[in-house]
């Protein structure tokens, strides 16, 4: 039989989806499981996507310009440049999803062996679009007592190199629900000045902030218009993460016109995607104020609720849909699959993601978890005891020997 | 500013799509243009797959399996069966196009410096994904003088090396529309089997194949059930480019589950392509015959008229809707540049695809162009009329001042 490739070896496994298997077996098995690991909101798709779809005449569904519909893109500036965000419809490339602008940006500005400091825990993906492109994820750890805000200037100074070529960041952060201040990427900055680094910035929940600052983008930072890369996508803004479209946003005329290359490998992003795309942006705001306030308080008790359980340790998260909490175990990976395979609680369980896979430093995270909170409260409320009374059971828990983990925010 | 990436510098421009923009000048001049570069047919979308996307009720559009809807992927398994070729729904991956198979194909099998032989010419986007993932394409030359039919086994084995992971075919074949027997594909088997090989197999043209012989995939070979992998794409047989949906497939376990991580990490492929992707296999037998006639009938109109151009010589294509053609001009890409840039002919003109992008030794192609036979017999014949009028006042053209070139098939 012949060879896997080393480098497909080295993949690494989804946090996110390598347990699905047990929850398959779980479903087949007739228990309800409740998907708190993955960002997929229960939240009604934008309806205007389902309309521009549904009223989508067209003969024949041809392969559109590789950046994407001209039209698309044009208001998708307009968009921005309400945001404060000015770019010209030329700076925006139409991705599938914002996994393909990661993998575009990756590969246009970074060969083998080159290297990203991202704070970690982090997307997990990140780490498997740099395998993927043989680049190394060099990471900076945050920290769950302060809520893990962004780590000192230093720490990213201290492990730059001669093969460093940018810094990633997730903002507002999946997994942590950590928000970045404008004074936090004004320090950035200066490094990435001082260095000529790529700022890639993620920030595809921006709608999704709690606190009273207005939210500031990296594209904002004046003076490093061709050091910034955006990624944004359509999925979490307006609930329609099965589409399919994202976005490459920046002025670096370079970086878009070699991402073009690879754009014109693949021929175009989805048809049907960009028509819902496109339309969604007429989306009214109080879509928007709905879905908000839905995860407003889906967090508020989801947070409180974890923080009430003996030994459970979560921070306040300021931003998008995710936080990451502590949990009394001796192996929140193996707690995750014990609750698929050999736990129910009157018929339901819960499927969470290990957070270790959202480190790049090993044994980091190795008892914590990422909550997606993108459940109705009434489901949370039933996720969350499955949870409560699993860290009662779990033969690996540690409420039943120990005190309670002493940790401060 | 920072450095654009090596591997991005090295990424070849599509020979299909690198001339758009001379296109879209010649379009804001007002100049018609015909569009032969793309395989972008105007025959309609099997209709299944618009109606499956109108009546596709939702209230939130999910993401998807990593793999693709399990129902698509039973259907796709259907319908492969009644083509012969017996695989299980678990032996499919659903990807973003053939283009994403080809990817995830490569990334899973071959690393850096890892080698697959291809005949050339070939689709020039293997070139692009193989470039993307650092691996060499070595080219067996095949040639126009025998309607580029498969060249001799020896050919192959000659460039066999330590590296050596895979031998690639399309077959019918893009761009060339030759079409490999079952012998051809039987002597290919010995050497796939003798050097353990991979035998990547792109089939998306199998429904248009033009002689009286059956297509015969590589999925049939036995023996080598663990080396073939094929590559599938809705994007012909329905003519639904825009949808963006292919297919890995393949028997070898290992292969599907490296292609697994690759595909986590992307999370799913478009939803609204797998409904499409799903509705289409109902497709009736009649879409298929009038699509069928009609290729046939453009291949004939078209091959006939090139060969009674002075100086120009094209083999007949057996499959597909392509063929390449020898042009008497110094050099294709220009012709095809100059076209757009500098020549009308009653206000219309005419986008080729340069050959030489489809031959990975340098050198090749050089007076030869693909042409997709996409459109219908009119606007075929005004192409083609726009063809032949070119050829007379080009600057480089050679028929006034060589003899007709002498090519036999």
């Amino acid at each position: 039989m012949p060879k896997i490739s080393q480098r497909g070896l080295r993949m690494p496994q989804s946090p996110i989806r390598k347990l699905v298997p047990y929850a398959e077996e779980a479903k087949r098995k007739g228990i309800k499981v409740y998907h708190l690991n993955i960002g997929q909101p229960d939240i009604p798709t934008a309806p205007l996507m389902l309309e521009a779809i549904k009223n989508y005449n067209v003969k024949v569904v041809e392969y559109s310009h590789s950046a994407g519909n001209e039209s698309y893109r044009r208001k998708l500036a307009d968009y921005y440049k309400r945001l404060n965000i000015n770019v010209d419809y030329t700076d925006i490339m139409i991705t599938t999803g914002g996994s393909e602008a990661i993998n575009f940006a990756f590969l246009s500005t970074m060969d083998e062996g080159d290297e990203v400091i991202i704070p970690e825990p982090f997307y997990a993906n990140y780490n498997s679009f740099a395998s993927a492109a043989g680049i190394d994820v060099v990471p900076v750890t945050s920290s769950i007592q302060n809520g893990f805000s962004l780590p000192p200037i230093e720490e990213f100074e201290k492990v730059i190199t001669a093969r460093t070529r940018g810094i990633m960041l997730s903002n507002p952060n999946n997994p942590t629900g950590c928000l970045y201040t404008k004074d936090d990427l004004q320090e950035l900055k200066r490094i990435i000045q001082k260095y000529d680094l790529y700022l890639f910035a993620d920030e595809v929940y921006r709608e999704f902030c709690y606190t009273s600052e207005k939210f500031y983008s990296v594209m904002e930072l004046e003076g490093i218009e061709e050091n910034t890369i955006l990624i944004d996508s359509v999925s979490k803004r307006y609930s329609a993460c099965g589409v399919r479209i994202g976005a490459l946003v920046t002025r670096n005329k370079n970086v878009i016109s070699t991402a073009m290359r690879y754009a014109m490998a693949r021929l175009s992003p989805p048809s049907f995607g960009q028509i819902a795309g496109e339309a969604a942006i007429d989306t009214p705001a109080e879509y928007f104020e709905t879905a908000y306030n839905e995860y407003l308080q889906r967090r508020n008790y989801l947070v409180e609720r974890l923080n009430k359980m003996k030994g459970v340790f979560c921070p306040l998260p300021k931003g998008a849909f995710y936080t990451i909490a502590h949990l009394p175990v001796d192996d929140a990976e193996k707690f995750a699959t014990w609750l698929l395979k050999d736990f129910n609680y009157n018929g339901q369980t819960v499927m969470l993601a290990p957070a270790s896979g959202f480190y790049a430093t090993p044994g980091l995270g190795k008892t914590e978890v990422r909550i997606a909170y993108v459940l109705n409260i009434e489901d949370l409320s039933h996720a969350l005891d499955c949870i409560e009374e699993g860290l009662k059971v779990y033969p690996g828990t540690l409420i039943r020997h120990s005190k309670p983990v002493a940790l401060s925010v």
